[in-house]
């Protein structure tokens, strides 16, 4: 492998190189900043969407790329080392078996899985081909993610016995004006009722709870509400007449999710992207015997011992936006080197380490942070959540894609980019 | 009747008259400072509670009580128009039962039912007798709750998809302590599994949905994480040995319970009584396709008309503790009352209103705010989620206790002490 990792990335929309809305937050970008990549190739189904990348490239970075329609060139390609697959929902899954398959390394952005033989056919490309690959879920660096996940670690909260998180995100926009901008969330949302994006909510929380190492999702059940944010939306956006504001959105507003793990302990998620609310917190919480954290309210909580006489009538004060007090101590050293090197990018910072992370893997062997049974466990549960949510919320099983493994895998490694 | 409702009150425990911890948050003071009530008797099968109730009375109000160990003379008294039950769980329903065929007017402490079985049983009695019910949840009296269902009726919030609720109470020392402050939740969190105490958050949610009254809850399934919490603070207060570090708690510490409603309608429900957090939110949470509010973070949200261009860089800011500026307009008319007349009574002035509500029903023969059908509906869901986590979350149906009349019960009259 060259001294740079080249990278070729596959789908240049809104989360590869947005051309509407921000067009500075798609990954291509925080790519660009990572001194030890270089990018080398872009692809999309979408020719100008190709050329607008290499010309934006060109003209602002000066760096010349390659682009394609067929995504097959990427991974032929001799001037590729790693690729970046940040296309459409549906094609996560295929491209990235063609890739593991091909031998390029694989870094997969996020989204749920169709179906739990995709998550299978993901684990056996890579356990057959034995090709690096990486889940892109760049909450997994979140900052407060990874201090409360510290504070976890050194015991500061007990046993933990409950996590929850929500991607309570207001993207009523982006899906209606799917058709305009090319968004593939707008036909999910109309013909799919599930939780269609778990994985934001669920990745730090299955990180914490060591899940595929010790532990492991056993069951889960979905409740679905009606479907009515979005036509409300189009309504007033479009009229009365407008087909978006009379579809039949299958897609239920407030998925509501519940997992148990073989542990004992239990996952509360939520989607719920399709009526008004601010987007500033994935209500990431965890309770365990000694603590908790809250981000609705950043609260965290440090039980001290408890000794003498129970006093009936004392309770724990109301905290609130505490947790400054504890980055102090238990701030991630990644974020720590991020602030002292004062680097810039994307969602936070998040982007920038989950892809550093990536980049610091593939070009020094390491093992991949989140690896492929993370990424088969975590996409399965938009395929499970469906199954449950067609059944009105029967119990349904979560398979182990480990096939048995997760009881002798180690925790990880405390390396530099491990969680 | 009487001019003044004379009151018997069964139970003087914790809820009714506390001999440990407040003495003062007993159900019994309220009362006391009710105009319309004259308090006659009291009862518990605890001889040494009916003496200090008498005793207590006697020397800081001048009021002579009588008093007993057996119900069911105060049942049988010619000085009793009206009983509260404020007792043990387990005695709630084979109380009101024999209350509601005494024609004593009943007034029911809230808790969870034990079968569903019990739930028909107090319905039947009630309809079968004629004697006013009412079930004394006072968190439907919740000034913020009634504020917010207030918003809701106004439409401010459009159509309403979701609701959340939780009762999260730290009471490990209040359970800890069971055997020495004679406390039923002990034996019931020794022995059983379910949301034990669903109608704090659950009671001011139905009521906001219209349950009974053209909607119903359909189905539920029910999560429980792992028991950890009451062992490790037994460990801790008592050491390791006491045989409440090494018992073996049925009681989950995290229960969570969704419910669909027959309108589309989701409820999420939690119980979390066995972990430390603080006691200031009930997490009511309320969605709309045009507003919210959430109580963790007190956020109110009311979106304006739409109109325009969709900006997909556009987002809803952050709102927090900004319920305040809606009270001028969407108090509800008994707080605004209640503030104005200067009155200062339990748990912030719930407990006033709901027996205020209580006593005027009665005098003035006006419909029970909060009937046998209310009662049913929600007292089963623990029974419900005891029969769902009984089968690892399975999926389960809730029954009409109505018989068919939720489809033309009307929703209720904007009276004075209607919900």
């Amino acid at each position: 492998m060259s001294k740079k990792v080249r990278v070729g990335v596959i789908g240049l929309g809104q989360r590869g190189f947005a051309m509407e809305g921000n067009a500075y937050s798609g990954l291509i970008h925080v790519f660009a900043e990572i001194p030890d990549v270089e990018l080398t190739m872009v692809c999309d189904e979408m020719p100008e969407r190709v050329q607008a990348a290499i010309d934006f490239f060109k003209e602002n970075k000066g760096i010349t790329l390659e682009g394609t329609t067929d995504y097959h060139e990427v991974l032929r390609s001799p001037n590729v080392d790693a690729v970046c697959i940040v296309c459409a929902w549906e094609m996560h899954v295929p491209i990235a078996v063609d890739a593991l398959r091909s031998g390029k390394a694989v870094g997969l952005e996020v989204g749920g899985a169709y179906s739990v033989e995709d998550c299978y056919r993901l684990v056996r490309a890579q356990e057959e081909s034995g090709t690096f690959f990486m889940f892109l879920e760049n909450c997994c660096y979140g900052r407060k993610e990874l201090m409360v996940t510290n504070l976890v670690r050194q015991g500061k909260f007990g046993e933990i016995v409950h996590c929850e998180g929500s991607y309570s995100h207001d993207l009523r926009g982006e899906i209606s004006l799917g058709e305009k901008i090319g968004h593939y969330r707008l036909r999910n949302y109309l013909s799919r009722n599930c939780d269609n994006y778990p994985t934001h909510d669920l990745g730090p929380i299955a990180k914490l709870l060591n899940i595929n190492r010790g532990n492991r999702m056993v069951s889960l059940t979905s409740f679905s509400s009606k479907a009515a944010g979005l036509n409300q939306y189009n309504k007033e956006y479009f009229g009365e007449d407008h087909v978006l504001a009379k579809a039949k959105f299958q897609q239920g507003d407030i998925v509501t999710t519940m997992i148990r793990c073989s542990g004992g302990e239990t996952i509360l998620l939520q989607l719920d992207t399709t009526l008004p609310r601010p987007y500033y917190s994935r209500r990431f919480t965890v309770r365990g015997t000694k603590g908790m954290y809250t981000e609705d309210t950043d609260s965290v909580l440090v039980e001290g011992p408890l000794s003498g006489e129970i006093d009936l009538n004392e309770e724990h004060p109301r905290v609130e936006k505490n947790s400054e007090e504890y980055y102090k101590e238990y701030d991630a050293p990644i974020w720590e080197e991020y602030y002292r090197l004062g680097i810039q990018a994307g969602h936070g910072g998040m982007d920038w380490h989950v892809l550093n992370a990536f980049v610091d893997a593939v070009k020094n062997n390491r093992p991949s942070p989140i690896d492929v049974y993370d990424a088969a466990a975590w996409m399965s549960i938009s395929a499970l959540t469906e199954a449950s949510l067609a059944q009105g919320g029967a119990l349904v099983e979560i398979p182990d894609f480990t096939g048995g493994k997760w009881v002798k895998f180690p925790k990880e490694e405390p390396w530099k980019y491990s969680l």
